[in-house]
């Protein structure tokens, strides 16, 4: 009896989106650029997607491109800035910024695929980083992330929820006062990104009300495929957007390469879902994952057990990190030694069951507690009899681990 | 009825591997970073991929990269050449080449996934580029690839074979004196690069046998996924790779982001059925081809059909260029003309409909010729009796385009 409890990893792909992209494999293989009917269908049921796409997050069709995943989309985000900066220099009439370099704002509790190409140019001399701290919370403070702009900030970059926590950072916020700044004559526009891999699906994503950019959208976090699209607000005339890669002319060419039909209609199945029901999965989740935190005190007792999100900020509905204290009760070795859950202690995208600890740590969250954590996230499917049989397979991994230590 | 004649354009997906697509959507969706069995199964059957993939190229499966597509490995290829030559430049003592740009070759009939990349770099003054024309035969003269060489050259990239004319390219050959350049103290090595994506799957590739470095797979060439590899020879030790993206560690870091499991596993069973079968599918296509060209000759006479391939050079068992005589008979509009076939003048991935001709006027094909030519390009399952259904269409649409001109 298996409990899947890792849907912050990836979720299950929704049988109406597997059916989709089955029917797509089959029926709408041509190539989107042909004039032929085959071609001509494949390219509306990519509009259909987009469209779907657009409605999810209160965007535009026409503001959103696929790419093949989150990742792309970030490392389109942050690499283009350089360029972007260095085409606002050549616009000014003034020498101001000419010898200096892009600046960027981020936390310190992002994804590797916002961190990484980040680190990359600031190791490569062409762009200036400030790394804010979130609070003790596990939350980014607003005014923190303000008080770092400099006349050659050009990108913040904040995510809209903690993959290992859950919290959800105050993203509204920020883009507000972003767009307040800018009301500063002479400056750069500073252009305002968030990665929503983690909130979409599980809470409300409004662009608008967000002020944001730049949003990441990721297929395989809300029961889509595993690609991406990258949402850029007013695309190419507001927003700028330099394409990473080069080739055809497709996606208006910010994204070529033949478009990937199947997934793209897959993804667009999954916006529709997302935007029909919403919020009966996101009170559903909340429903199942308060049931998880309920048992998990009854199981272990309110004092072995310690939620690592604080109750003050808001949070996913559906993720749950939990210490449970005792010595030996390592995140990764509890869960080595559950015969039904399938969880993880964090990001799965590096090394297998090497915790960096880095998000928590950076949470507040102190060492010893740190390396206890284990990450439930529950999904649209996940039952409180789930719940039921997660909790008892947890109670024989602790039960095994302290006779082990004490025999 | 339909009659496919677009094979170069995109193939469909084989049923077998819309089977392991589907299969994978609903079976291995789990992250293949995981630790646990959902995981880890992701993870072997990506692996099984691979090996699928070295086997049809003849390569190890540790020198493949899973990537979004063609367009992606050549991006890969060609931006990391700047990096490339940097970092030979700090590691010679002497200041020799500090202050040159690097350097690259390639024809003048590359795909536009070459093109662009190179142009963008050119334009962007960070490299010296030097583009080879090929013959009046369509072929490119490997003495003139190798005349071009200078002590700055670091990359050549040559297609395996022509989308537009079926050319198959003298890659060995240029590969052996490449490698024996290689000789030469002193130098930058040379990398040598071949977009392979119209040869795989119709003729034998063995990445050995042409002696490259880089080499581009696209799944949707070969009635694969919309997904591709780069092959590197050696890679990161004998081959250097300079990533695009950054992110997460997956794909040993040189292409970061959540595997694209399904669509992985479907690249690699397309990749084994190229293993089982290419000779079968090849001498079939060819067969099918011939069959095409002998009766367009009976059908148009002779004297009224040329075919844009030179009989002097090797080329692709699929592929037939033709061009009808007759001033109103473009290419295009004989195409929009015929009720059953579905083909196309060129690369789809432009503007619809829109030939640049730059393929065939490179070619040497004349210009009256050039803008009445239609590439018919056969599949796995396209029979000679697709071939009479598309003849009689062609025959209709000739007719219909000549009664309308006298009238």
């Amino acid at each position: 009896m298996a409990v899947y409890l890792d849907c912050n990893a990836t979720t299950p792909v929704a049988p109406s989106v597997v059916q989709k992209i089955t029917d797509a494999l089959n029926d709408e293989w041509g190539n989107p650029s042909s004039s032929y009917e085959l071609g001509v269908k494949s390219k509306k049921s990519i509009e259909e997607a987009r469209r779907h796409i657009a409605m999810m997050i209160g965007g535009k069709p026409e503001d959103v491109i696929f790419t093949s995943g989150g990742t792309e989309v970030n490392n389109i985000v942050i690499f283009g800035i350089v360029d972007y900066y260095k085409d606002w220099v050549n616009s000014q009439s003034s020498v101001e910024g000419i010898n200096e370099k892009p600046h960027v704002i981020t936390t310190n509790v992002e994804h590797d695929a916002v961190i990484q190409p980040i680190k990359h140019l600031e190791k490569k001399g062409v762009i200036d980083v400030s790394i804010v701290p979130v609070s003790r919370r596990g939350c980014v403070v607003p005014q923190d992330v303000l008080s770092q702009v400099r006349h050659t900030t050009c990108l913040i970059t904040v995510m809209l929820a903690n993959n290992e926590t859950g919290v959800i950072m105050p993203v509204e916020e920020i883009g507000r006062e972003v767009n307040s700044q800018r009301k500063k004559e002479k400056l750069i526009r500073i252009l305002f990104h968030t990665d929503a891999a983690q909130g979409i699906g599980k809470i409300k994503v409004d662009a608008d009300k967000l002020k944001v950019d730049y949003l990441t959208i990721v297929g395989h976090k809300f029961y889509g495929p595993r690609i991406g699209c990258l949402y850029a607000h007013g695309l190419g005339h507001e927003t700028p957007v330099y394409p990473l890669l080069h080739g055809g002319g497709q996606e208006q060419a910010y994204r070529p390469g033949t478009e990937n039909t199947p997934m793209i209609v897959g993804l667009g199945e999954a916006a529709r879902l997302v935007c029909e029901n919403l919020s009966t999965y996101s009170r559903h989740m909340e429903t199942v994952r308060d049931y998880l935190e309920e048992k998990l005190k009854e199981a272990f007792g309110e004092g072995h057990v310690t939620f690592n999100c604080s109750k003050d900020v808001k949070r996913l509905p559906n993720t749950c990190n939990v210490s449970l204290a005792g010595e030996g009760l390592v995140g990764h070795v509890v869960l080595s030694k559950c015969s039904c859950i399938m969880a993880s202690i964090g990001a799965a995208c590096h090394a297998q069951n090497k915790p960096s600890g880095r998000i928590l740590l950076a949470s507040g969250v102190p060492h010893n507690r740190a390396v206890n954590a284990i990450r439930l996230s529950v999904g649209r499917e996940t039952t409180t009899d789930d719940i039921d049989i997660a909790i008892e397979d947890l109670k024989q991994s602790v039960t095994t681990l302290s006779c082990n230590k004490s025999s």
